[in-house]
């Protein structure tokens, strides 16, 4: 029995395997460990759009961070599908191994509070734009709280990746970065950052070049080696360790007992 | 400052005004009421489902009660409709006027559990049949200590129409009901069933034959008055009533300060 947290993110690509994750929390917290899961969903988010005809549009900032552009349509089918589907039935998933999960979105109880990026500047074609009307944002804001409240009642938090405004309003958020922003919020020993690949590589897509670890001092660099979306991992990851979390360890989310495996060193270990 | 706890039942049918529903509630809340409130989705359930090619389908058992035949597929698409989108932006409106609220389903932290009825007796064209692979059930148990402890934070708890089974399984359960076992599990005082009809009609749909108030020994009767989605508000106050709580009103969900209005007796107030 330990008091430690380890906040867990399981990615929403495809690949991943949300049920041999659950199974392995399942055993996890039933040992007495503390875990927060966070997830994405970008995967059913897109093939909902393609069903109900409002596909998903991605943008590229100048600094080369790619995200979802989510105009107040797009959040609704956002919400639907990652906090309507995928988080009801992960949380059902653990319910039926015998996990008294709490599935919550940002949003509720204000748990991940954000600032508005109501204008974000991107490029396109080599030129650069604002886009308005975007509802997605940075988190400033963690309701540890509630985490703590619900985790000594015996929950296990499941959260979706969706923040709050200032002002209330529903924004998309990087649910890399959430997991970050809560593991630091929790003081969590260690985040998890699980995914379709087995690590950061030097060189992209080679594995055998895959980075085993990574000192806190050498984070900038590693975020060069870092493409597409595992340049948010690795932002994820130097956010987190600021904010006093041990270590982050990014790892398959495609083996068996992805959660122990990763935590026996499997993987790319930072700080 | 009241220690009394009212539950409210937001309707999904159209006409009903959320927003207004929403302010009501947070000037009560301001005011030191405790609420909890219980939204419907049928209407954005249909249309969801329209949009993505699993039009909803209805059934009537053989003693008169119609529901929504739910099977795997259409599991999700309610759970995305209901819990994705209703759920989502009824806390965002909430938060939006300064409300602490949290949404659940019931399959967050167990909070309603229910039987499941996987096979469901149904009249087609005059024919008895049964139908399998279905996912509704009746509550049977609620989880008040999920509530209290979010209460005694300073959370209003925004509850969606899902429960789960013995299992762990997702399950769709009448909103009314739903509404009904939280008040009762919660001592509530008052039930307010927020609909788009003034209250119940001795001969539907004359509205100068609603009926102001029903003793709770007249309420067998007032079932068959009722036609249609009104019986399950009857059973449901009924329910609600033999579980502890002090009245029931079917109100109004269509005027302006609806709580409000429901609560000075404009409805059908029972018990």
């Amino acid at each position: 029995m330990t008091n430690s947290i380890t906040v867990v993110k399981l990615g929403g690509t495809e690949g991943v395997d949300f049920s041999a994750i659950a199974q392995d929390a399942a055993k996890m917290i039933a040992e007495g460990q503390k875990l927060v899961l966070v997830h994405g969903g970008s995967s059913e988010a897109n093939a909902l759009g393609e069903a109900v005809g409002k596909p998903p549009r991605f943008v590229t900032s100048p600094s080369g961070y790619t995200s979802r552009y989510t105009n107040r349509e797009t959040l609704e089918v956002f919400a639907m599908a990652v906090n309507g589907k995928v988080n009801t039935f992960l949380v059902e998933q653990l319910q039926m191994l015998g996990v008294n999960a709490l599935g919550l979105s940002g949003v509720d109880g204000g748990l991940l509070k954000a600032k508005r990026k109501s204008a974000i500047r991107i490029v396109e074609n080599g030129k650069k734009k604002m886009l308005r009307d975007d509802y997605t944002g940075k988190i400033n804001d963690v309701n540890a709280d509630l985490l703590n409240t619900l985790l000594d009642a015996g929950y296990v938090p499941v959260v979706a990746p969706m923040a709050m405004s200032e002002k209330g309003e529903t924004l998309n958020v990087d649910a890399d970065r959430a997991a970050a922003e809560v593991a630091a919020a929790l003081d969590a020993d260690t985040l998890l950052l699980l995914t379709a690949v087995p690590g950061l590589m030097r060189e992209f897509p080679d594995e055998s070049t895959m980075i085993k670890e990574i000192p806190q001092a050498g984070i900038e660099k590693a975020i060069e080696y870092a493409e597409g979306r595992m340049k948010k991992k690795v932002l994820g990851a130097q956010e987190a360790l600021n904010g006093g979390v041990k270590q982050v360890i990014i790892a398959d989310g495609r083996v068996e007992n992805p959660i122990s495996n990763a935590l026996a060193g499997n993987g790319t270990v930072i700080g």
